[in-house]
Protein backbone atom coordinates (compact mmCIF):
# COMPACT_ATOMS: atom_id res chain seq x y z
CA UNK A 1 0.00 0.00 0.00
CA UNK A 2 2.80 2.37 0.55
CA UNK A 3 6.72 1.73 0.36
CA UNK A 4 7.88 5.34 0.96
CA UNK A 5 7.77 6.35 5.17
CA UNK A 6 9.14 9.25 6.46
CA UNK A 7 9.15 8.70 10.36
CA UNK A 8 9.90 11.69 12.47
CA UNK A 9 10.80 11.43 15.90
CA UNK A 10 13.66 8.74 17.43
CA UNK A 11 12.07 7.71 20.92
CA UNK A 12 10.70 5.07 22.08
CA UNK A 13 8.36 4.42 20.05
CA UNK A 14 9.75 6.26 16.55
CA UNK A 15 13.23 3.80 16.67
CA UNK A 16 10.94 0.45 17.49
CA UNK A 17 8.92 1.69 14.53
CA UNK A 18 11.27 2.61 11.97
CA UNK A 19 13.30 -0.37 12.60
CA UNK A 20 10.24 -2.90 12.14
CA UNK A 21 9.41 -0.95 8.82
CA UNK A 22 13.47 -0.98 8.07
CA UNK A 23 13.11 -5.07 8.62
CA UNK A 24 9.79 -5.09 6.31
CA UNK A 25 11.78 -3.49 3.76
CA UNK A 26 10.07 -0.05 3.41
CA UNK A 27 11.76 2.66 2.73
CA UNK A 28 12.29 4.50 5.61
CA UNK A 29 13.11 8.27 5.04
CA UNK A 30 13.11 8.12 1.55
CA UNK A 31 12.47 11.08 -0.39
CA UNK A 32 8.51 11.99 -1.59
CA UNK A 33 7.33 9.58 1.01
CA UNK A 34 3.61 8.48 0.74
CA UNK A 35 3.22 8.42 4.51
CA UNK A 36 4.76 10.84 7.48
CA UNK A 37 4.26 9.40 10.64
CA UNK A 38 4.73 11.44 13.68
CA UNK A 39 6.46 10.08 16.71
CA UNK A 40 7.12 13.15 18.89
CA UNK A 41 5.79 14.20 22.11
CA UNK A 42 2.16 14.61 21.85
CA UNK A 43 2.50 18.46 22.61
CA UNK A 44 4.88 18.56 19.43
CA UNK A 45 2.42 16.71 17.08
CA UNK A 46 0.12 19.66 15.94
CA UNK A 47 3.34 22.19 15.45
CA UNK A 48 5.40 19.32 13.29
CA UNK A 49 2.29 18.34 11.32
CA UNK A 50 1.65 22.03 10.21
CA UNK A 51 5.53 21.90 8.62
CA UNK A 52 4.93 19.10 6.64
CA UNK A 53 3.93 19.80 3.07
CA UNK A 54 0.34 18.76 2.43
CA UNK A 55 0.38 15.33 -0.52
CA UNK A 56 1.41 12.61 1.50
CA UNK A 57 -0.69 10.38 4.34
CA UNK A 58 0.00 12.19 7.95
CA UNK A 59 -0.16 10.03 10.83
CA UNK A 60 0.62 9.82 14.35
CA UNK A 61 0.61 7.30 16.98
CA UNK A 62 -0.10 9.05 20.17
CA UNK A 63 -2.92 7.72 22.26
CA UNK A 64 -4.23 10.94 23.70
CA UNK A 65 -4.20 12.99 20.66
CA UNK A 66 -6.95 13.79 18.59
CA UNK A 67 -6.81 13.56 14.74
CA UNK A 68 -7.58 17.29 14.67
CA UNK A 69 -4.42 18.20 15.49
CA UNK A 70 -2.95 16.75 12.29
CA UNK A 71 -4.19 19.83 10.88
CA UNK A 72 -4.23 21.34 8.09
CA UNK A 73 -3.72 18.18 6.19
CA UNK A 74 -7.02 15.94 5.06
CA UNK A 75 -5.22 12.32 4.25
CA UNK A 76 -4.93 11.61 8.15
CA UNK A 77 -5.17 8.95 10.87
CA UNK A 78 -3.66 7.61 13.91
CA UNK A 79 -2.49 4.23 14.70
CA UNK A 80 -1.45 3.81 18.24
CA UNK A 81 0.47 1.11 19.03
CA UNK A 82 -1.55 -0.35 22.68
CA UNK A 83 2.02 -1.45 24.10
CA UNK A 84 4.63 0.33 26.54
CA UNK A 85 8.11 0.68 25.18
CA UNK A 86 11.66 0.74 26.06
CA UNK A 87 14.84 2.16 24.66
CA UNK A 88 16.98 -0.91 25.54
CA UNK A 89 14.43 -3.09 23.31
CA UNK A 90 13.87 -3.43 19.85
CA UNK A 91 11.08 -3.67 17.33
CA UNK A 92 10.37 -7.21 19.18
CA UNK A 93 8.50 -5.17 21.37
CA UNK A 94 6.14 -4.37 18.67
CA UNK A 95 4.88 -8.86 18.25
CA UNK A 96 1.48 -9.80 19.61
CA UNK A 97 0.42 -5.95 20.58
CA UNK A 98 -2.37 -4.30 19.65
CA UNK A 99 -2.94 -0.92 17.62
CA UNK A 100 -5.73 1.60 17.90
CA UNK A 101 -6.67 2.61 14.08
CA UNK A 102 -8.37 6.14 14.17
CA UNK A 103 -9.60 7.24 11.00
CA UNK A 104 -12.63 9.37 9.30
CA UNK A 105 -12.84 7.65 5.70
CA UNK A 106 -12.86 4.22 4.47
CA UNK A 107 -9.45 5.03 2.90
CA UNK A 108 -7.91 6.52 6.10
CA UNK A 109 -8.89 3.47 7.97
CA UNK A 110 -7.29 0.88 5.46
CA UNK A 111 -4.38 2.87 5.55
CA UNK A 112 -3.87 2.57 9.15
CA UNK A 113 -4.53 -0.71 9.20
CA UNK A 114 -2.15 -1.55 7.10
CA UNK A 115 0.47 0.54 9.08
CA UNK A 116 -0.74 -1.76 12.18
CA UNK A 117 -0.35 -4.82 10.56
CA UNK A 118 2.82 -4.22 8.64
CA UNK A 119 4.10 -3.44 12.13
CA UNK A 120 2.96 -6.68 13.67
CA UNK A 121 0.15 -5.10 15.30
CA UNK A 122 -3.12 -6.41 15.99
CA UNK A 123 -5.76 -3.63 14.52
CA UNK A 124 -9.05 -2.49 15.83
CA UNK A 125 -11.06 0.68 15.08
CA UNK A 126 -11.31 3.16 17.76
CA UNK A 127 -13.56 6.59 17.53
CA UNK A 128 -11.53 9.96 17.49
CA UNK A 129 -14.13 10.89 20.33
CA UNK A 130 -13.79 7.89 22.72
CA UNK A 131 -9.58 8.25 22.92
CA UNK A 132 -8.96 9.82 26.27
CA UNK A 133 -11.57 6.80 27.65
CA UNK A 134 -9.64 4.16 25.52
CA UNK A 135 -6.13 6.04 26.46
CA UNK A 136 -6.90 5.79 30.44
CA UNK A 137 -7.90 2.14 30.39
CA UNK A 138 -4.34 1.77 29.22
CA UNK A 139 -2.77 3.96 31.65
CA UNK A 140 -4.24 1.96 34.45
CA UNK A 141 -3.34 -1.48 33.53
CA UNK A 142 0.23 -0.10 32.52
CA UNK A 143 1.26 2.81 33.82
CA UNK A 144 -0.77 1.95 37.59
CA UNK A 145 0.56 -2.22 37.31
CA UNK A 146 4.14 -0.28 38.08
CA UNK A 147 2.49 1.62 41.31
CA UNK A 148 1.02 -1.20 42.19
CA UNK A 149 4.57 -3.06 41.73
CA UNK A 150 5.99 -0.49 43.38
CA UNK A 151 4.07 -0.47 46.46
CA UNK A 152 4.18 -4.16 47.10
CA UNK A 153 8.04 -4.32 46.60
CA UNK A 154 8.35 -1.62 49.35
CA UNK A 155 6.11 -3.70 51.75
CA UNK A 156 8.39 -6.40 50.76
CA UNK A 157 11.54 -4.83 51.49
CA UNK A 158 9.76 -3.41 55.28
CA UNK A 159 8.94 -7.25 55.28
CA UNK A 160 12.13 -8.34 55.26
CA UNK A 161 10.49 -10.74 51.51
CA UNK A 162 12.49 -10.82 48.57
CA UNK A 163 10.36 -8.21 46.16
CA UNK A 164 11.72 -10.53 42.88
CA UNK A 165 9.47 -13.24 44.40
CA UNK A 166 6.36 -10.85 43.17
CA UNK A 167 7.10 -11.72 39.37
CA UNK A 168 5.32 -15.24 39.46
CA UNK A 169 2.49 -14.24 41.44
CA UNK A 170 1.89 -11.37 38.93
CA UNK A 171 2.27 -14.01 35.78
CA UNK A 172 -0.28 -16.30 38.06
CA UNK A 173 -2.51 -13.86 38.46
CA UNK A 174 -2.85 -13.29 34.76
CA UNK A 175 -2.54 -16.64 33.35
CA UNK A 176 -5.31 -17.73 35.69
CA UNK A 177 -7.25 -15.09 33.85
CA UNK A 178 -7.91 -12.67 36.50
CA UNK A 179 -10.10 -14.50 38.75
CA UNK A 180 -10.16 -12.83 41.81
CA UNK A 181 -8.64 -14.46 44.90
CA UNK A 182 -7.10 -13.14 48.42
CA UNK A 183 -8.61 -11.72 51.30
CA UNK A 184 -11.80 -9.47 50.09
CA UNK A 185 -12.71 -12.53 47.50
CA UNK A 186 -13.46 -14.59 51.03
CA UNK A 187 -14.99 -11.85 52.77
CA UNK A 188 -12.16 -11.46 55.26
CA UNK A 189 -12.31 -7.95 56.47
CA UNK A 190 -10.32 -9.30 59.66
CA UNK A 191 -7.27 -9.52 57.29
CA UNK A 192 -7.83 -6.94 55.52
CA UNK A 193 -8.05 -4.63 58.60
CA UNK A 194 -4.70 -5.92 59.73
CA UNK A 195 -3.38 -4.95 56.46
CA UNK A 196 -4.46 -1.43 57.31
CA UNK A 197 -3.02 -1.46 60.75
CA UNK A 198 0.47 -2.12 59.43
CA UNK A 199 0.42 -0.62 56.78
CA UNK A 200 -0.71 2.28 58.89
CA UNK A 201 2.83 1.36 60.98
CA UNK A 202 5.39 0.80 58.58
CA UNK A 203 4.47 2.70 55.70
CA UNK A 204 1.88 4.96 56.12
CA UNK A 205 2.17 6.46 52.59
CA UNK A 206 0.46 3.69 51.46
CA UNK A 207 -2.50 4.05 53.51
CA UNK A 208 -4.69 5.76 51.18
CA UNK A 209 -3.10 3.82 48.16
CA UNK A 210 -4.35 0.80 49.96
CA UNK A 211 -7.87 1.68 51.29
CA UNK A 212 -9.12 2.72 48.03
CA UNK A 213 -8.28 -0.74 46.03
CA UNK A 214 -9.74 -2.44 48.55
CA UNK A 215 -12.91 -0.55 48.29
CA UNK A 216 -13.16 -0.36 44.87
CA UNK A 217 -11.92 -4.59 44.80
CA UNK A 218 -15.16 -4.92 46.99
CA UNK A 219 -17.45 -2.99 44.73
CA UNK A 220 -15.96 -3.79 41.23
CA UNK A 221 -13.93 -7.33 40.84
CA UNK A 222 -15.94 -9.29 43.19
CA UNK B 1 13.19 -35.52 54.97
CA UNK B 2 9.44 -36.55 55.06
CA UNK B 3 7.61 -39.66 53.21
CA UNK B 4 4.33 -39.73 54.74
CA UNK B 5 2.51 -36.40 54.24
CA UNK B 6 -1.03 -35.66 55.34
CA UNK B 7 -2.86 -32.82 53.41
CA UNK B 8 -5.90 -31.55 54.78
CA UNK B 9 -8.10 -29.49 52.89
CA UNK B 10 -8.69 -29.57 49.17
CA UNK B 11 -9.37 -26.75 48.39
CA UNK B 12 -6.97 -24.46 45.81
CA UNK B 13 -4.34 -24.71 47.45
CA UNK B 14 -4.95 -28.41 48.72
CA UNK B 15 -5.30 -29.77 45.57
CA UNK B 16 -2.46 -28.54 43.72
CA UNK B 17 -0.13 -29.14 46.48
CA UNK B 18 -1.06 -33.14 47.11
CA UNK B 19 -1.06 -33.45 43.37
CA UNK B 20 2.45 -32.26 43.49
CA UNK B 21 2.96 -34.05 46.46
CA UNK B 22 1.99 -37.33 44.84
CA UNK B 23 3.91 -36.54 41.50
CA UNK B 24 7.21 -36.44 43.75
CA UNK B 25 6.11 -40.06 45.02
CA UNK B 26 5.51 -39.09 48.43
CA UNK B 27 3.02 -41.17 50.17
CA UNK B 28 -0.45 -38.64 50.45
CA UNK B 29 -2.89 -39.54 53.28
CA UNK B 30 -1.04 -42.57 54.63
CA UNK B 31 -0.77 -43.60 58.18
CA UNK B 32 1.85 -42.56 60.69
CA UNK B 33 2.42 -39.33 59.03
CA UNK B 34 5.30 -37.57 59.30
CA UNK B 35 4.24 -34.42 58.31
CA UNK B 36 0.40 -33.32 58.90
CA UNK B 37 0.09 -29.92 56.08
CA UNK B 38 -3.14 -27.86 56.38
CA UNK B 39 -4.38 -26.63 53.82
CA UNK B 40 -7.31 -25.23 55.16
CA UNK B 41 -9.27 -21.72 55.39
CA UNK B 42 -7.69 -19.02 57.40
CA UNK B 43 -10.51 -19.60 60.30
CA UNK B 44 -10.23 -23.04 60.42
CA UNK B 45 -6.33 -23.63 61.27
CA UNK B 46 -6.50 -22.94 64.61
CA UNK B 47 -9.13 -25.73 65.34
CA UNK B 48 -7.95 -28.51 62.70
CA UNK B 49 -4.60 -28.12 64.62
CA UNK B 50 -5.62 -28.53 67.55
CA UNK B 51 -7.79 -31.47 66.65
CA UNK B 52 -4.07 -33.53 65.38
CA UNK B 53 -2.33 -35.60 67.78
CA UNK B 54 1.32 -33.95 68.52
CA UNK B 55 3.88 -35.78 67.71
CA UNK B 56 4.84 -35.35 63.52
CA UNK B 57 5.12 -31.54 62.03
CA UNK B 58 2.38 -29.44 61.77
CA UNK B 59 2.11 -26.85 59.20
CA UNK B 60 0.09 -24.63 57.34
CA UNK B 61 0.13 -22.54 54.27
CA UNK B 62 -1.68 -19.45 54.93
CA UNK B 63 0.05 -15.82 54.01
CA UNK B 64 -2.04 -14.75 56.66
CA UNK B 65 -2.28 -16.37 59.90
CA UNK B 66 0.36 -16.55 62.30
CA UNK B 67 2.55 -19.87 63.64
CA UNK B 68 0.99 -19.88 67.04
CA UNK B 69 -2.32 -20.34 65.27
CA UNK B 70 -0.36 -24.24 65.37
CA UNK B 71 -0.76 -24.79 69.27
CA UNK B 72 -0.51 -26.83 70.89
CA UNK B 73 2.18 -27.97 68.25
CA UNK B 74 5.59 -27.28 69.03
CA UNK B 75 7.29 -29.17 65.62
CA UNK B 76 5.55 -26.65 63.52
CA UNK B 77 6.49 -24.12 60.58
CA UNK B 78 4.26 -22.71 57.92
CA UNK B 79 4.91 -22.07 53.93
CA UNK B 80 3.26 -19.97 51.82
CA UNK B 81 3.40 -20.65 47.83
CA UNK B 82 3.66 -16.94 46.79
CA UNK B 83 0.87 -17.67 44.24
CA UNK B 84 -2.92 -17.51 43.07
CA UNK B 85 -4.43 -20.62 42.16
CA UNK B 86 -7.27 -21.57 40.11
CA UNK B 87 -8.99 -25.05 40.44
CA UNK B 88 -8.89 -25.20 36.80
CA UNK B 89 -5.37 -25.63 36.77
CA UNK B 90 -3.04 -28.29 38.33
CA UNK B 91 -0.07 -28.42 40.11
CA UNK B 92 1.99 -27.04 37.35
CA UNK B 93 0.83 -23.15 38.80
CA UNK B 94 3.53 -23.90 41.63
CA UNK B 95 6.74 -23.88 39.20
CA UNK B 96 8.75 -20.87 39.08
CA UNK B 97 6.87 -19.65 42.51
CA UNK B 98 8.32 -18.67 45.50
CA UNK B 99 7.80 -19.89 48.80
CA UNK B 100 7.31 -18.26 52.38
CA UNK B 101 8.78 -19.80 55.20
CA UNK B 102 8.02 -18.96 58.71
CA UNK B 103 10.28 -21.29 61.43
CA UNK B 104 11.04 -21.11 64.92
CA UNK B 105 13.87 -23.66 64.73
CA UNK B 106 16.66 -24.63 62.20
CA UNK B 107 14.71 -27.78 62.17
CA UNK B 108 11.36 -26.21 61.16
CA UNK B 109 12.76 -24.12 59.08
CA UNK B 110 14.92 -26.87 57.12
CA UNK B 111 11.92 -29.09 57.17
CA UNK B 112 9.81 -25.93 55.17
CA UNK B 113 12.46 -25.01 53.17
CA UNK B 114 12.60 -28.63 51.88
CA UNK B 115 8.83 -28.70 51.84
CA UNK B 116 8.73 -25.92 49.37
CA UNK B 117 11.53 -27.57 47.29
CA UNK B 118 9.49 -30.49 47.31
CA UNK B 119 6.91 -28.50 45.44
CA UNK B 120 8.65 -26.60 43.22
CA UNK B 121 9.28 -23.70 44.87
CA UNK B 122 12.23 -21.62 45.73
CA UNK B 123 12.26 -21.19 49.32
CA UNK B 124 12.84 -17.64 51.41
CA UNK B 125 12.86 -17.18 55.09
CA UNK B 126 10.29 -14.81 56.64
CA UNK B 127 10.15 -13.62 60.12
CA UNK B 128 6.16 -14.50 61.67
CA UNK B 129 5.71 -10.83 63.16
CA UNK B 130 6.37 -9.41 59.46
CA UNK B 131 3.67 -11.73 57.47
CA UNK B 132 1.03 -9.04 57.39
CA UNK B 133 3.01 -6.65 56.13
CA UNK B 134 4.29 -9.40 53.45
CA UNK B 135 1.20 -10.58 52.92
CA UNK B 136 -0.45 -7.09 51.96
CA UNK B 137 1.99 -6.78 49.63
CA UNK B 138 1.19 -9.87 47.42
CA UNK B 139 -2.52 -8.38 48.20
CA UNK B 140 -1.48 -5.01 45.72
CA UNK B 141 0.48 -7.25 42.87
CA UNK B 142 -2.29 -10.14 42.88
CA UNK B 143 -5.88 -8.95 43.90
CA UNK B 144 -5.24 -5.45 42.66
CA UNK B 145 -4.19 -6.26 39.58
CA UNK B 146 -7.48 -7.96 39.13
CA UNK B 147 -9.33 -4.78 40.25
CA UNK B 148 -6.75 -2.60 37.48
CA UNK B 149 -7.79 -4.73 35.00
CA UNK B 150 -11.54 -5.02 35.94
CA UNK B 151 -11.22 -1.20 35.92
CA UNK B 152 -9.56 -0.97 32.53
CA UNK B 153 -11.57 -3.30 31.16
CA UNK B 154 -14.79 -1.26 32.00
CA UNK B 155 -13.58 1.92 30.59
CA UNK B 156 -12.21 -0.08 27.31
CA UNK B 157 -16.12 -1.26 26.94
CA UNK B 158 -17.18 2.05 27.56
CA UNK B 159 -14.58 3.25 24.60
CA UNK B 160 -15.78 0.50 21.95
CA UNK B 161 -12.17 -0.81 22.45
CA UNK B 162 -11.39 -4.77 22.71
CA UNK B 163 -10.89 -5.40 26.85
CA UNK B 164 -8.32 -8.60 25.52
CA UNK B 165 -6.31 -5.96 23.93
CA UNK B 166 -4.98 -5.12 27.62
CA UNK B 167 -3.27 -8.40 27.89
CA UNK B 168 -0.20 -7.79 26.05
CA UNK B 169 0.45 -4.59 27.52
CA UNK B 170 0.20 -6.05 31.06
CA UNK B 171 2.79 -8.42 29.59
CA UNK B 172 5.11 -5.93 27.99
CA UNK B 173 5.09 -3.87 31.20
CA UNK B 174 5.91 -6.84 33.29
CA UNK B 175 8.97 -7.35 30.11
CA UNK B 176 10.36 -3.99 30.28
CA UNK B 177 10.91 -4.53 34.25
CA UNK B 178 7.65 -1.91 35.17
CA UNK B 179 9.88 1.20 34.12
CA UNK B 180 7.24 3.89 34.07
CA UNK B 181 5.96 5.31 30.78
CA UNK B 182 2.66 7.18 30.11
CA UNK B 183 1.57 10.64 31.21
CA UNK B 184 2.85 10.98 34.61
CA UNK B 185 6.30 9.71 33.73
CA UNK B 186 6.07 12.62 31.45
CA UNK B 187 4.71 15.36 33.92
CA UNK B 188 2.03 15.91 31.23
CA UNK B 189 -0.96 16.53 33.59
CA UNK B 190 -3.27 18.10 30.78
CA UNK B 191 -3.66 14.34 29.98
CA UNK B 192 -4.26 13.37 33.57
CA UNK B 193 -7.25 16.07 33.52
CA UNK B 194 -8.71 14.80 30.36
CA UNK B 195 -8.88 11.51 31.65
CA UNK B 196 -10.48 12.59 35.21
CA UNK B 197 -13.16 14.42 33.31
CA UNK B 198 -14.07 11.57 30.75
CA UNK B 199 -13.92 9.03 33.50
CA UNK B 200 -16.21 11.00 35.91
CA UNK B 201 -18.86 11.28 32.94
CA UNK B 202 -18.11 7.38 31.44
CA UNK B 203 -17.56 5.63 35.15
CA UNK B 204 -17.95 7.90 37.84
CA UNK B 205 -17.55 4.75 39.82
CA UNK B 206 -13.83 4.87 38.74
CA UNK B 207 -13.40 8.63 39.96
CA UNK B 208 -11.73 7.63 43.23
CA UNK B 209 -9.90 4.49 42.14
CA UNK B 210 -8.22 6.81 39.09
CA UNK B 211 -7.29 9.76 41.31
CA UNK B 212 -5.57 8.00 43.88
CA UNK B 213 -3.47 6.07 42.01
CA UNK B 214 -2.54 8.59 39.53
CA UNK B 215 -1.43 10.47 42.91
CA UNK B 216 0.36 7.42 44.25
CA UNK B 217 1.88 7.01 40.73
CA UNK B 218 3.94 10.81 40.95
CA UNK B 219 4.95 9.84 44.80
CA UNK B 220 6.34 6.46 44.90
CA UNK B 221 6.66 5.64 41.12
CA UNK B 222 8.23 8.33 39.17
Amino acid sequence: MVDRINVIGSGRVGSAVAARLRERGLAVGADAPELVLLCVPDGAIADVAASVEPGPWVAHVSGATPLAALAPHARRFSMHPLQTFSLARGPEQLDGAWGAVCAETDDARAAGRWLAETLGLEPFDLDDSARTLYHAGAVFVSNYLVTLHRAASLLFESAGAPPEALEPLIRGTIDNGYELTGPISRGDWTTVEAHRAEIHEARPELDDLYETLAGATAAIAT
